[in-house]
Parts: C-alpha cells; sequence; structure tokens
C-alpha cells in the first residue's frame, strides 16, 4: 500500500467477513468436477452454461468427465448475456427436479448467476422473482431501505458448483448474481449464501479460449471491482490488500491476456486478479460505477464490464475529493504513480491509468457508440439512482450528479 | 508490495483455499454468541476457557449473555498453556455428551486448539491421541511423510464457536490445533475442517485486559505467522497480499499495545493482524520457525510465541539465500527499508527490524534465559526434524543446521 495512504480506524469498526467457497487454483481443475460432485453427495449433475462456451466444447469436456465417472449429466446451455427470468426457469425445467442434484455452473458471470438462480429458484416456492432485490426509490429520491430485501427469503437451495471461463465477475467467490427482469427491462439481484458455491475450480486453461473483446470486458469488470472495493465507503486494511493485489494482477496482465490469449501465465494471473477482486468487494462492497453500468447494460443491451469501462473514470472524478489518497494508491498498483509528484497528481494519474488501460485492450467506449441517446437518460438515471450498489459509494450522489455523469460519458 | 519484490508464476501453481469461518469484527461482538448457538442448531452451550480468562471476569460475562438468552451453559476452565490430552478428556467429560451442544472457544490458541480437541472427542470412538499429526523421522533423517496424517480422520465433530482473547494464534481462522502429548513431553497436531470454527467474533474488547507479557508474545507469534506465510516454499499472491497487510498491521501497534493495554485502537488493529496472519498461513502455511519453537515450548515450558521470537531472527538469517527479495519487503512494511539501500541490505535490516521489536515489546531472551541448557540440544533437534511445519520452509534444513540454530540462541 502507498505509504501516504492513512490507516483505517478500527477501534469503532464493525464489519462480517462471509465465508468463501473452497477455491481450487491450478490448470486443469475442472478434471476434479466429479470427486466434488460426490462430496457433496451428488448423484447427477446439471450443467448451467451458455451456447458460446457449449460451441467452444467446453461443455462436452465437463459431461465426458462427469459421465466417466458414471453419474447422470444434462446439460442447459441456453444462459443469455444479462440472464433473464426466462432463463432461470427454463434452466429449473432442464433440470428434472433438485433430488440428488449438483448443479455445476460453467461460464462467464451470466453462467454463475442464473445457474445461483436455479438452484435457488428448484427448492423454493413460487416464482424466482419474489426472491430477487429489486430496489425502488423512496420519496427522498434515494433508496427506500425497505425494499432493499427481497419479498421472501430462500430456505434452502441446490448445492453449487463454480468453473469460471472468463476471469472478471468473481461470481465464483459469493451467493450473488444480477438478473435481468425482461418485463421491466431492469437489473434485479439475488444475494443470499445457501447459493454460494461450495467450491470453485478456478482452471486457467479453460479461459484461453476466450476472445479479446470478452477478455477486455471481463478483466476491466474486475479492475471497476477491485478499484470500488478499495475506494468504497466500507473499506478495511483487510478488502484494501486484496483489492490493491487485484489492481497489480489485472493491470499488469490483462494486455497480455487481451493480445496473446493462448498465454496461459496471463491467463491464470488474470484468473486469480479477478478472484481476488471479488473477495475484496465481498468485504467492502462496490460502489456507484456499478450502479450506472448496470442501467447500460439493461437498456442498451452492452455487455457489463463495456459500460463499467465507460462509466469508471467519470466514477473516479466524481469520488475523487473523498478518496484521493486511495486513488494515488491506485495509480501506484497501476505503476502509474511518480513518487516526486504530489497526493492529488498521482490520484488523477490512476484515472488517467485507467483510460490507457480501455485503450490498450480496445474497449474505449462512450455511451454514444453504445447506441445510447438523451432518449435514454431518464431512464438510464432513475435505474442508477435506485440501484442497490449507490449505498455503498463513497460520496453520496444526487439523480442530477448521475445525470451528469451520464453526459459526460455520451 | 515492494517493487523489488518478483513475480509469483501462476501458470504451473496448484493450491488450494480452505474456506474460513463466518467472521464478526466488532467491539462487542461476544453480544452476538447466543444468537449464533441458535443458528447452529444448539440448545446448551459448553464454554471452553482458562483459569485466566475466567479470573478476568469474561466466561462469567459470556455465561450471563448466553442464560439470558435462555440457552443451558457449563464451563470447561481447565485449559493449561500448552494444552495436554488430559486437558481434552477433562473438556469433554464436562460437555455431558454432544446432543445439541455447541461449543464457544474463549481463551488463546490453548483453549480454542482444545475446545477443538473436544470437539472431535466427543463424536469420534477412541482416545483423541488417535486423531493426532505425530509425525516422526524415517531414514533419511527427514519427516516420513506416511506419518504426517493421524491413525484415523473424525467422521463428524461439534459445532464451535471462537471468540479469541488474545491477538496472536489466528486459531479462530482455521481447523488446526497443537496438544501436548504429556506422555512423551511433545507437541502433537489436530487438523480437520470439521473443527474449523463455524463462527469467529473478533471483539477487541475482550483482548484490553491481556497482560504486556502475552501481549507480546501473542503479538510476536502473529508477526512470525506472517512472516513465513511470506516466505514459506507455497507462497502465492493471494496470501502474499495479506501476509504483507498483517506485517504492516502488527509492526505498527504491537508497540502501543504492549505499554498501553487499554488502547482499543491498538488491540483492534492487532486482533484484525493477528487473523490476517492466520488466513495467509492457512493459504502458504508456515516454516522452520515454528518447527524450531514447538520443541521449545513442550521441553522449557514457554509460551509459544516467546520462543518464535527467540528462534525467529535465526530463522530468518538461514533461509536468506531463499527469500532476500521477500525479506526485502518484510523491511519495507516494518517501515525498516530504506530505498537507497540495496535489497540485500533491506533484507538483512528485516532481521534488525525483528530483533528491534522482540527488544521494545520486552521479550528478547536467548534459550539459556528460558532455562535451556546443551542436555536439551539433542532432544530439541529431534523435535524439530519431526515437526511438520518444518515441510513448507523454504530452505531444507539439516538435523546439523538445526543444532546450529539453537546453538546461536543460546
Amino acid at each position: 500500500m502507498a505509504s501516504s495512504l492513512e490507516a483505517t480506524t478500527l477501534g469503532d469498526a464493525a464489519f462480517v467477513i462471509r465465508p468463501l467457497p473452497e477455491v481450487v487454483f491450478r490448470a486443469g481443475a475442472i478434471a476434479e468436477t466429479p470427486a466434488r460432485v460426490r462430496q457433496l453427495d451428488g448423484r447427477r449433475v446439471l450443467v448451467v452454461t451458455d451456447p458460446g462456451v457449449a460451441a467452444a466444447g467446453l461443455s462436452d469436456r465437463l459431461t465426458e468427465l462427469i459421465n466417466a465417472d458414471g453419474l447422470d449429466v444434462s446439460v442447459f446451455d441456453g444462459v443469455e448475456p444479462n440472464p433473464t427470468l426466462a432463463n432461470v426457469t427454463s434452466g429449473s425445467e432442464a433440470a428434472g427436479g433438485s433430488d440428488g442434484l449438483v448443479i455445476v455452473a460453467l461460464g462467464g458471470g451470466s453462467s454463475m448467476d442464473c445457474a445461483k438462480a436455479i438452484a435457488m429458484d428448484l427448492v423454493n416456492e413460487g416464482p424466482i422473482r419474489g426472491y430477487c432485490i429489486a430496489a425502488s426509490l423512496g420519496e427522498t429520491g434515494t433508496i427506500d431501505p425497505a425494499t432493499a430485501a427481497p419479498q421472501h427469503q430462500p430456505t434452502s437451495a441446490v448445492p453449487l458448483i463454480a468453473i469460471p471461463t472468463t476471469s472478471g465477475t468473481a461470481s465464483e467467490t459469493n451467493g450473488s448474481g444480477v438478473l435481468t427482469d425482461e418485463s421491466e427491462n431492469r437489473k434485479i439481484f439475488i444475494s443470499n449464501p445457501l447459493v454460494r458455491p461450495a467450491v470453485s475450480l478456478l482452471d486457467a486453461e479453460l479461459t484461453l479460449g476466450l476472445p479479446p473483446y470478452p477478455t477486455a470486458t471481463c478483466g476491466m469488470d474486475a479492475l471497476t471491482h477491485a478499484t470500488e472495493a478499495f475506494t468504497s465507503n466500507r473499506v478495511t486494511p483487510y478488502s484494501d490488500a486484496i483489492a490493491l493485489q487485484a489492481i497489480r494482477l489485472v493491470g499488469q496482465w490483462l494486455p497480455t491476456a487481451v493480445n496473446d490469449g493462448a498465454n496461459l501465465e496471463a491467463r491464470a494471473q488474470l484468473l486469480l486478479g479477478s478472484h481476488l477482486a471479488g473477495v475484496a468487494f465481498g468485504i467492502a462492497g462496490l460502489g456507484m460505477c456499478h450502479a450506472l453500468g448496470h442501467p447500460l447494460s439493461a437498456v442498451l443491451h452492452q455487455a457489463h464490464g463495456q459500460t463499467l469501462t465507460t462509466m469508471l473514470p467519470h466514477v473516479m472524478g466524481f469520488n475523487m475529493p473523498e478518496r484521493t489518497s486511495r486513488y494515488a494508491a491506485v495509480a501506484e498498483a497501476l505503476g502509474a504513480a511518480d513518487a516526486s509528484d504530489d497526493e492529488a497528481t498521482n490520484a488523477r494519474a490512476a484515472i488517467g491509468a485507467v483510460e490507457a488501460m480501455a485503450e490498450r485492450v480496445g474497449i474505449a467506449r462512450s455511451i454514444s457508440e453504445m447506441g445510447g441517446s438523451s432518449d435514454h437518460l431518464p431512464e438510464l438515471v432513475h435505474q442508477a439512482m435506485s440501484d442497490v450498489t449507490m449505498l455503498a459509494n463513497p460520496r453520496p450522489a444526487s439523480s442530477d450528479d448521475v445525470r451528469a455523469l451520464y453526459l459526460a460519458a455520451f
């Protein structure tokens, strides 16, 4: 950590660190799947994945491994990017009941998030929508806390194993997921330790085939996770150390992973960096870059990491007065700080480093370039203001602030 | 991390990250105990603690909290420093069976380790000794891998809640414990995820009353954990970040906690530092400072942290050729590095900083000062060579090496 970073007081601190899955980090770790299914008392498996992962042959490879071990396996490969409630229902139907079932999520954040919702849907009464968080605004124009919880709490869930094939969402670290309610065209959330994976297999070989664009958007997602966790209003020395390490790993290895996708070393570093970012935001929360990114995904149907990349420099600028010394430490972790410069200069260098990274990995895009117009602004602002990730942002933002940040990104 | 530290390659890395307990960090967190017992389906509680914690009134406070909630509670306060197999048996007898039981460990490493053994002993057949690891040396004079596992594996355990009252052992992070086999006067180990606490309550208020000497020995234990985890032969970028943060927190706050025991801020920082050190060594393992310290505790009946403090500078000197750049990073984390100096100079400064810390907190002692004589040497060397923590040391050591390190510490 930068020596300039002030210490965090702990005498009056209060935080909870939720348990993490058992994590196996090893190229080739996917081969452990059948043994892990049996450890979880599973007799049959539902693989939840998306058409791209299936086309790449990864789900065939997994089902062969599972079949060779004598376990029954079926595959639901209908997960869409920004998965919908309809995806969840289809996946549940494909499971054929929950008896003896273990769900293996194979894919990026969409597959893992959808798998969690299926694991919840299969063993709890009524539509999955009732178990989702869809916050709404109170009279003050900020989130009504009463709406920051789901209507119903699940009582159990099918056991899960997560096998990420991208390095970005870190959905393998937690019991949270983002879904799209297609009837309202907005993002909604699930969050419950019951759907935290029991085991996560981090197998960098599975990420070798990811094309440059999703590699870049996922990597920038991880960088945003770490940056927001390191600058939220819930920071701890625990998450700080992990978040800064994630920033270092992603900053150092993302360009190589994008430009030389077959480089296992870069892929492995990026996979661990993404995972660490998830561990960090699991403790410290996220911030308004996620709140501003989610509506862009929902309304403009853009990749999550793309929307974050577009908004991150603007959000960092907005939060700068509250987090100057921490952004200076981000710059240092990205190799963009100069010891001879003052803290404010180095903090601004962090914004420049994030913009330069977006350019370097080829995904620097404005909202206009993503198809947005001023007609979308009211809906974007409304959705952003009611996004629960707004709650951990270090500087409170009004709807005017949010509108200004979107306008700056056009 | 020091910019001088070489990166760790990950393409061919393989490591497992075991789950951690749910952790609540908050002054006053002890008040959550009854609710946590009920979460674990407990109807009655056995508090496992030591006479010092009981005399300080902490176990009375805990039992009042539990009684006020309507749960049955009994107390076993007979845990000795370096707890024995007889302590485990007495604790199991005090439990009155395992039905509806949750064990709450309240104390330092001795109480937590003993509580884990009781949790294992209560629901598994035969003497607890059969579930302990007591490695022995093979023909080559190093540990016979076949003896690095217990004779029997436990099949279940009573659920545990850990409430540390010292900042050092980090036993609240894992399912491991160190016991003393009094018949052989040697240290033996338990290690199983079944006895990992389900919940750990980190309540710095409970550590306010710890006298200077145990505050110092426990703090140096934490510093040793972090230093060994950061320089073992199983290092990862994950544990590195956490270990360095632990070194920073302990290095910065231990002197204040020793000299001003009522300082809640120092106590909270130290409690988190100790916990982080445990998280780090849970991933990366320890090293031969622990292997050399355990026999000194067993043979000379010294506090664990005291024996580590005595041996750590010598072990760092021995490992120096393998870990120069990492020790330079340790020096930086301790504020003892000079940017204008070369890496080797800074690495040696880490040893100086550890020695200076031991002086500053008043526990710099030689083996002679702990009552050791040359008569003890053969037994010390034999026990150290058969200690499983030797396995993660970055530089292999012969019995001659170990003897030389002990002699240097006389």
